[in-house]
């Protein structure tokens, strides 16, 4: 399958469709298409003109508010006035970089290490997720002497060279390099098992084997400890404890990717691997961390930097200069101001329960899940089977659109609804979403 | 010689002097370091604690105002007005990714490739000059099927798993992959001739034949076309005609790197490529493109971008968000109102005929070469021997800095003084500039 196909099949536009669209939306696709090339997607067959964003809404050149079940980037609310008026009053007052001191950045790191175990003491702050991956890989490289990664089969960890080749769910990541090795996912559902911890580090202990044999040395293990591209398996508390044992017992590291489960998503914790009590040796950021503003991290042991720093440097121009602190800060501030781990938890169950009722009435659900506001709603066949219905899910998302929803899919089947709204999300809004998805499914048969 | 080291000579902060700062200035430095751990370098004996910017000018907590004669981030200065106002109104506005369909994202694009040559007519839109590099070598290994990179002895292009590797100027490029060949910078001072190009284009055939013998196929050449981290190397205009004809010729990419030389600074052109007559197969972009807002891009011929996207994809998520299209296009603007690329050449000329009288009176300062508002003032034990003065090019930058100018280091030697001021950079500025340089030329003595 090549690369193109397998992102094209995910909610996304068709070129080839192009005729339908009303003049506007066609104008600017066509502007799109001419400056950006082939290789960028859009979401939906008649894709979205946005202007202005506003909490849990998108408002369209035509009006039209969108409610946003889907975006995790803007995590405290779309055009958030706390996190806009840092930003702006920042840029205005000094950017620049971090060869010179500014306090706001050192109060920034200190915050955001004070959420996460004592052992995380240092941080190395970057501007994306992946340039944290990519920095967590070299750190891991460099202090195992390994060069050997375990990541889950249809994970999604980012977009340099290096990351893509961790990331199989991305076409790119064929052909595979030798030294990444695949575990499946822990699957709650198609294992039909509560408990997949001993499974999962079962299967964490044979990639450590063959790499044994194929001699690769190991450096480490890289998830995110909801499994969100493999369909969302935040599973219960704990069960990974196992796994990550035993990557430790085999000399490697442990690199929690938070970039989709962190900064409350799961309403749970702060962080997705507190959920399971874990202490990773590094902790990798990205998305939601400013609200939009371009800002991630590693969060990483003091003793593993300092081994790392003993040959290696790193300087990221932009990275945990003044505004990003003051975007970063803006967040923590307001996931506190407002309770929005507490939300997220709050209104994740709601979700839940409601998603459940939905799922009574429609044959096609096959599996609500999900921890806070991050939820997995899988479509299948039949629910014996439990074969992936890709066909439906994307109906269901562009019937979701036309009702003025968004939502989006996960999942090596492309079968998955993924819910994953902004921490704001009330009880209103996910009455919305539920009839919304409820209708869908109506209309669906 | 180690990382550390490497970096550590050119104008760093050295803990162990630390007892010496004034009582502020220790704190923040050691709740830094408890932060950041000992693998972030400051810069300055006495590290700057920066709390504002404007213009040319950053103000210090103490009050002082420096002039920045450095950073090349800020271009068309610090907290420009009409960027700051771009980004703060867009922010509040909408600020989402690039999946769904927004305008000013392609009016951005189409004003940016504009002002590139035809052939380049697709973008693809980052958050860093590293992603964009990285994105680069990606394009440059699918389309030619090579991993083989040739890139100067000095280079520095960023700070990826994959981009550290072809930077031999960073200590974490060592040991050097065996598929990244180097070869001597253009050096018109050391090899005594204004005519660099026979010479280059003679190492990069080497380079090329080098290659052949090893059995690596050949992906082409990265370089910016100023040679910065090398030493500061402008060269006459269409010197790398016959080395660039040369790539082409064993299949490779010419993959020109505008983190350094772009947006005007040269004065000449626009672009360093241009200052060549050159039309690269990828243009990769940076630092001043936003302002210090993080974006990046790589500007791409169709054919390759599509020859890319037959077998990979590629997603950025804050890479193309509105936000990032206004920062951008407000730099655009600015550098149109007010006529920068010309300011930087005028002032650049006023700057290196000035320079050239301090030379006259300091025997120490062995060349001023440079383009526009990017200079190279190189000091040298003696004019006959050549040889880099390391420990003079240190004191005067800290003796610039305790006369309240910022200016940097460059080159393999650490030798080389850079003057690199944002571009509103003005005929009294450069006045205050070269007295203070003067003046500590002769406190050197």
């Amino acid at each position: 399958m090549t690369a193109t196909r397998k992102i094209l099949e995910l909610n996304a536009f068709d070129m080839r469709e192009a005729a339908g669209l009303d003049p506007d939306t066609a104008n600017l696709v066509a502007r799109r298409r001419r400056v950006f090339g082939p290789i960028s997607m859009l979401f939906y067959a008649r894709p979205l003109n946005l202007v202005r964003g506003e909490g849990v809404w998108l408002i369209g050149a035509d009006g039209k508010r969108y409610l946003d079940a889907y975006n995790n980037v803007a995590s405290v609310g779309h055009c958030h006035p706390r996190v806009v008026a840092a930003v702006s009053r920042q840029m205005a007052t000094l950017n620049t970089h971090s060869r010179y001191l500014s306090e706001i950045v050192y109060t920034y790191a200190e915050r955001l290490l004070a959420t996460m175990p004592r052992e995380l003491s240092n941080i190395v702050l970057t501007c994306t997720g992946s340039e944290s991956v990519d920095l967590a890989l070299r750190i891991a490289r460099a202090v195992t002497g390994g060069t050997g990664v375990i990541v889950t089969e249809n994970a999604y960890h980012g977009n340099t060279l290096a990351v893509t080749e961790i990331s199989p769910s991305s076409a790119s990541a064929d052909p595979r390099n030798p030294h990444v090795f695949l575990v499946p996912a822990p699957d709650t559902y198609r294992t039909e098992s509560k408990d997949v911890g001993p499974l999962f580090a079962a299967n964490v202990n044979k990639a450590i084997a063959a790499m044994k044999r194929e001699k690769i040395r190991f450096a480490g293990l890289v998830a995110d400890c909801i499994f969100s591209s493999d369909g969302i398996y935040p599973g219960e508390p704990g069960f990974m404890t196992e796994a990550i044992a035993s990557v430790r017992r085999a000399g490697g590291v442990f690199i929690a990717d938070e970039v989709q489960p962190g900064f409350a998503r799961t309403g749970e914790k702060m962080w997705g691997f507190e959920r399971h009590d874990l202490v990773p040796d590094m902790v990798v950021m990205g998305k939601p961390m400013g609200n939009g503003y371009p800002i991630g991290g590693v969060g990483v042991k003091p003793a593993l930097l300092e081994s790392f720093g003993a040959t290696a440097g790193y300087f990221n121009t932009f990275g945990g200069n003044p505004v990003s602190a003051a975007a970063g800060l803006a967040v923590l501030e307001t996931l506190e101001a407002e309770n929005l781990q507490e939300n997220a938890f709050k209104i994740g169950a709601y979700l839940v329960t409601e998603l459940d009722t939905v799922a009574q009435r429609f044959k096609r659900v096959g599996d609500v899940r999900g921890s806070g506001l991050y939820l997995g709603v899988e479509l299948v066949r039949d629910r014996k089977s439990k074969k992936p219905d890709r066909a439906a899910a994307t109906s269901v998302v562009e019937m979701l659109r036309d009702r003025n929803v968004l939502a989006g899919i996960a999942g090596p089947y492309g079968n998955i609804l993924k819910i994953r709204p902004p921490l704001c999300f009330e009880r209103e809004h996910a009455d919305l979403l539920v009839k919304a998805l409820s209708d869908s499914l109506s209309t669906l048969g």
